[in-house]
């Protein structure tokens, strides 16, 4: 059954004000259904559904829905309910809803929460956009150094309620620093009595609050933890990243790495809440950018007018050898960025991945030489332009095997993203050399001829 | 202190022969740093430090290394201890080992396994590369329906250090039907008396074995669950997905739309572990196709032949041309290409994508209408050729939206990957449209004028 059928169903129950069906039928979907459904339904509706469903049933709906109408929905529920409902959200998603508000409705819910946990969110939302600590929730088990497991086991069952994540509990000394980590499983293992210093493992992987959230990504995944924990620049812990942010983190980056393959800025929105004057926008800047930068293709071919005049057979080739040139270099970028993007290619290895891009090339140049060759014979000009288009051809494909070798190694060097290099840039950039060759191959080997 | 400085220290510690030191440095690494480590030793070195780790430390470590090395290890080791260590890896990554072995080699290995848990392994490798059943691993932890608390828990704390996720119970049936789960947290802080019917959910999402492994991860992201249940036709479990193989799935998905975006077949292994001649295969073939398909860019130059040699100047225009061309179709074909693999955009949509598609290309066409004129000015043939290329400018921008925007939704909805339609691809297709296009704009208007 799908989202809006159950959406369907519930407005009819609602209508007849049967509570107890509603709650049953409500509590079997799994959160991420129910918030879809929710989103569905009139704004009168949510907010008595919101309403009918316990504080922590209605938080952990409210979570997977977009900051606008989670404001929307606290802002009419009666003040004491929404601030209970609040309380219970994760904290990475009420970070999040606080900093997509006006700062004057960001400040009422404020004063929802008790001190110290607004004390603690505040932290939080100093750290900028697509760092580790943007992504951390502060819904994590700590226990302190010198405790039993006993004591600590007592703690999960006390605190686990409100844990994102409670397969980890996290051992911090007096000043906050973390000091050692236990799973769940090894606490229920252990021995009761035990210190919990003897249980779990003293070095700590963590992730600084500043570094990038690609780096965050890159330890959880190198590691296949679920959780992984977030320190100060005085090694204080101050929160977690979870596996289910770092899922969405892959999937943004990937995406944002395509659009700028396929040369256009990557979109902040999925595709059809991006509207058509921000299609253009993202698009056109790139756009403009490659058109000037082939501009000089015009200028290369005005230069050898006197030649296209004696031959105008050589313009035939045109499309066919700048395209299988930019094809070429296409293909190394994608390659490369992503080799780049996932780690396994580094700037230390720009020789390595010359030489290797290089013998590609000579391998793909030959035989696109021997292709062109006969395709000017079947165009019926295979005498005279035969050797010219294939030799041409030979040179293209090696040269923009080259560019495209070197250049995202360069870009990444300089701090630059390498996506940038995409299909289109690459295509641009060999396109304008790939007529010099071809033009002053041809006036050499015609006048020769 | 990286993986090869860690291997030299140790590699100096197992020649003075002192275990206990060697023991305390290694426990301290993460697997997967250990395994790092392992693999950067000489193979001799290898099997004594194996030798010297307790069974299930060994078994941890050897799961981060290629099963190549898994094998050379094991086969070496005291039959008594690789047969410990096999049966303590996790079974995902021994059905990976076996499928990767040769038939005597996986025979020899399966021997050292008790035969009920072969049987469940002969289960798992029967699924094709790719589905979720591939990915699934059977050391989760299940609990009979009947039982209560208590007796879960007494059960977690038995079976709990063979299993890779202790966070969910799974509750199956006499059957083996999967009637529910319940996290490790809700048995903690229930009753250890009441029935274990009575904790968790019942409606449990779970994925079938036989379904793509991109339908796993798409579960598993939407309800941010760390493990998913894998289900056979008959609703019974057979394993679970975690978490962590889906962000492989994930990263691996990415790498092979990237690869192909940029026009050539996907690498199955990482760069600098393809060779030459591999890159050049995963490329010539695309490059061919896309010769061909490119070849009749002559022929319609030929037919203009007339036109062209009247007017040398037009050919100035045709790599500006066609590359805007091209250069708008790639931004779109990444666009939803990537719309497409995360589900954003569906077959259905098609009216809709190509209303937005045509008017971000009638904006964009627009702005690209003014800069070609301008250049067609500053190349001194503005006079003659502006209105031309400026026309032609608009047409070939709004055709390779629409060819562009119809293109990967038509393939996406007959079944085949839409990736395939690479920016190369589309650039080569507008390639030849695009000069017809400029050809039969500039005879109409320059016999007009």
């Amino acid at each position: 059954m799908s989202a809006s059928e159950i959406a369907r169903d519930i407005q009819e129950q609602l209508a007849t004000g049967d509570a107890g069906a509603i709650l049953d039928r409500i509590g079997r979907l799994q959160p991420f259904d129910r918030a879809e459904m929710l989103a569905g339904l009139p704004h009168e509706e949510q907010l008595r559904l919101v309403s009918l469903l316990p504080t922590n049933v209605a938080a952990e709906t409210l979570e997977y829905l977009e900051p606008e109408l989670q404001y929307r929905i606290l802002d009419h529920l009666d003040e004491h309910v929404a601030a209970a409902v609040l309380q219970q959200m994760s904290s990475d998603t009420v970070v999040d809803l606080l900093l997509a508000l006006h700062p004057h409705q960001a400040a009422r819910l404020k004063a929802w929460l008790p001190p110290e946990y607004r004390q603690r969110l505040q932290t939080l939302m100093t750290f900028p956009e697509n760092t580790a600590g943007s992504l951390a929730t502060i819904d994590y088990i700590a226990a302190r150094e010198g405790w039993t497991v006993q004591q600590a086991l007592d703690h999960v069952r006390k605190v686990g309620h409100e844990a994102e994540v409670v397969s980890y509990i996290y051992v911090v000394d007096a000043r906050g620093r973390l000091v050692s980590v236990a799973s769940l499983r090894e606490l229920i293992l252990a021995d009761p009595r035990a210190p919990l210093s003897s249980v779990g493992r003293k070095d700590v992987i963590s992730v600084r609050a500043t570094a990038d959230q690609e780096e965050a990504a890159r330890i959880l995944s190198r590691y296949d933890f679920v959780a992984l924990p977030v320190v100060d620049n005085h090694d204080r812990l101050i929160g977690i990243v979870t596996v289910d942010d770092i899922v969405d983190v892959i999937h943004q980056e990937a995406t944002e790495d395509i659009h700028k393959l396929g040369g256009s800025e990557p979109l902040a929105e999925s595709y059809f809440k991006t509207p058509v004057w921000l299609l253009f926008r993202k698009r056109v800047g790139w756009l403009l950018v490659l058109f000037v930068a082939q501009a000089y293709t015009g200028t290369v071919l005005r230069h050898f007018e006197a030649t296209l005049s004696q031959m105008v057979a050589l313009a035939f080739f045109i499309p066919l050898l700048i395209g299988t040139g930019g094809n070429t270099g296409s293909q190394t970028v994608a390659t490369l960025v992503r080799a780049l993007a996932v780690g396994e290619v580094d700037f230390r290895d720009i020789l390595r991945v010359l030489g290797r891009e290089v013998a590609t090339g000579a391998l793909l140049g030959t035989v696109m030489a021997v292709a062109s060759y006969v395709r000017a014979v079947t165009l019926g000009v295979g005498f005279e332009l035969g050797p010219v288009v294939a030799l041409s051809a030979l040179f293209i494909v090696v040269w923009a095997s080259t560019v495209a070798a070197v250049l995202p190694l360069v870009l990444h060097r300089l701090g630059v993203d390498p996506a940038v290099v995409s299909g289109p840039f690459i295509t641009t950039l060999v396109d304008g050399t790939g007529l010099f060759l071809y033009f002053t191959i041809a006036s050499l080997l015609l006048q020769a001829g």
